[in-house]
């Protein structure tokens, strides 16, 4: 039986390691467990932001301009529903929407998430799994100095700005994580955590029990992608909500974050490294295709080497 | 108290001749009552059909190209849609969406349709009311050679064309009529019924048993602009449909249909008229926005006749 890999990720950084993973392993040996802790109902229909994002990206539908959503986007919808009075502060795209809908329709009729995210994998032809952590309703929230926000409001209307106090996963506890996950990482030759935020879009899915006695018992390495490079988050708040939080900005923190969970851990070049896991180095910012295969390349030698 | 003036309307047709009425009234004289017996939920979204396309041609935004829909509009949702498999018979625009969604929200809130419009109708600047027939659920259904069809599978998917045996109104016989129908039939001046399919879109609304009553038993004149040009419908199955109910195509039918309910009818300058009831002639196509102007000036005059 060939080697199996499953991936833990979150938005588009994930997403971008994700996709390296894909262009170079064989068809049908990646399984990825996709953070649902930002989904949402925006103008009534359910949003799934890393999942979509991880459709867009491997499907080559992703906007790489403006770094979420769709490419050749248009945004008459949005336009519209400003005229009637509608909120602008979350775009949805033209195109976006189909997604949205669709997925709206399906969960009205019952069918569970996962089902719906397997038959847009398959209609888009792409040959991995794409796993949402799980069918039930899992809300991020962040405490902050402005009060307590949904995760949404807190990354996308305010930009992150409001100091991070903590965040919560409501539901997490009592969530059970979609039919395959646990199997996925007790059954595969290696887990990979992409380099997504640990706290924002890690940890939900760590927040479920299952999930994380699955990863505490697998006899799989488990090999992270830091999301810091040279010291700083390449995107959205790491760099600033581990400052909010006391903790020092530096790949220790993030080892040590992930604890006894974690074999080995792939950093920037010019960063520092803890002792505690096994550790390999290259470029991590990845800009382009060839960028992401080299990441991927990376991470997967050093589950390799943990492997051993 | 400056004359007020309520009509009748269905779909494309009737959108022209409020849009004329709307062009030479003085603003907030006029009350436009409209058929929601096609409306259907299409992606679980709300449609209001004839609502929507009153909305987009008094506002301007409507496709004069396409007959329907809105100017400008782009399709980056449906194609969105049908690489994931969805249906493809209807066609909603990326912008037309919009009314949709903000619909589909507010309903779900609890908010009625009349509220909902008449927000919509505000947020554009228009200055006329803008009543569905009912907030009640109201479904047009047709019987035909090839079984009853739902409206829109009628209209759209098929084309009108499977042969018209009977045409129903599911819900109509209890519906109440929205705030401020009964009224404005009662305390108007006078009461128009615009050029739309009377089988189709108009007979909804006398279906309602209480917007009967009021036509019945208003004081003012009840004057209708024939769909018939020249002996044919411009547009949509009128002429089909009525000869597929075994009616003449001409304005004597059209004239037996609405019976004692009508006190005046404008027809077409070439087509032959009823003696039972009072008659006006125009060129009652309506292309352009004097054509639009003409033709309601005609039915006002008509209807001041009647009412002396």
């Amino acid at each position: 039986m060939s080697a199996r890999f499953t991936v833990l990720t979150g938005g588009v950084g994930g997403a971008k390691l994700v996709d390296g993973l894909y262009r170079i392993l064989p068809q049908n040996s990646l399984t990825a467990i996709v953070n649902t802790g930002d989904d949402f109902r925006h103008f009534g229909q359910p949003i799934s932001p890393d999942i979509d994002t991880l459709l867009y990206t491997l499907s080559g539908k992703s906007n790489q301009a403006l770094g979420w959503g769709r490419e050749g986007e248009t945004w008459n919808f949005m336009a519209a529903l400003k005229s009637l009075g509608g909120e602008d502060w979350f775009n949805l795209g033209d195109g976006d929407l189909a997604l949205h809908v669709l997925r709206g329709m399906a969960l009205s009729a019952g069918e569970p998430l996962s089902g719906i995210i397997a038959r847009f994998a398959e209609a888009w032809d792409l040959q991995l799994s794409i796993l949402p952590m799980t069918d039930d309703a899992v809300a991020t929230w962040v405490e902050t100095d402005e009060g307590l926000l949904p995760f949404q409001r807190y990354f996308v209307e305010r930009q992150c700005a409001p100091k991070v106090q903590a965040v919560r996963f409501e539901g997490a506890a009592e969530a059970v994580p979609a039919p395959g996950v646990v199997a996925a990482i007790m059954d595969c030759d290696t887990v990979l955590v992409a380099p997504s935020n640990p706290w924002l879009s890690v940890d939900p899915l760590l927040a479920i029990p299952q999930i994380r006695k699955a990863l505490e018992s697998t006899k799989a390495p488990v090999i992270a992608v830091s999301p810091l490079v040279e010291g700083k988050a390449v995107k959205g708040p790491t760099a600033k909500l581990m400052d909010e939080l006391g903790l020092e900005v530096t790949n220790h923190s993030i080892a040590a974050h992930y604890g006894n969970l974690l074999d080995g851990l792939v950093v920037h070049n010019k960063d520092e490294a803890p002792q505690s896991v096994a550790i390999a180095r290259t470029d991590t910012l990845m800009k382009s295709p060839k960028d992401r295969e080299r990441v991927a390349r990376t991470v997967l030698a050093l589950a390799a080497e943990c492997r051993r």
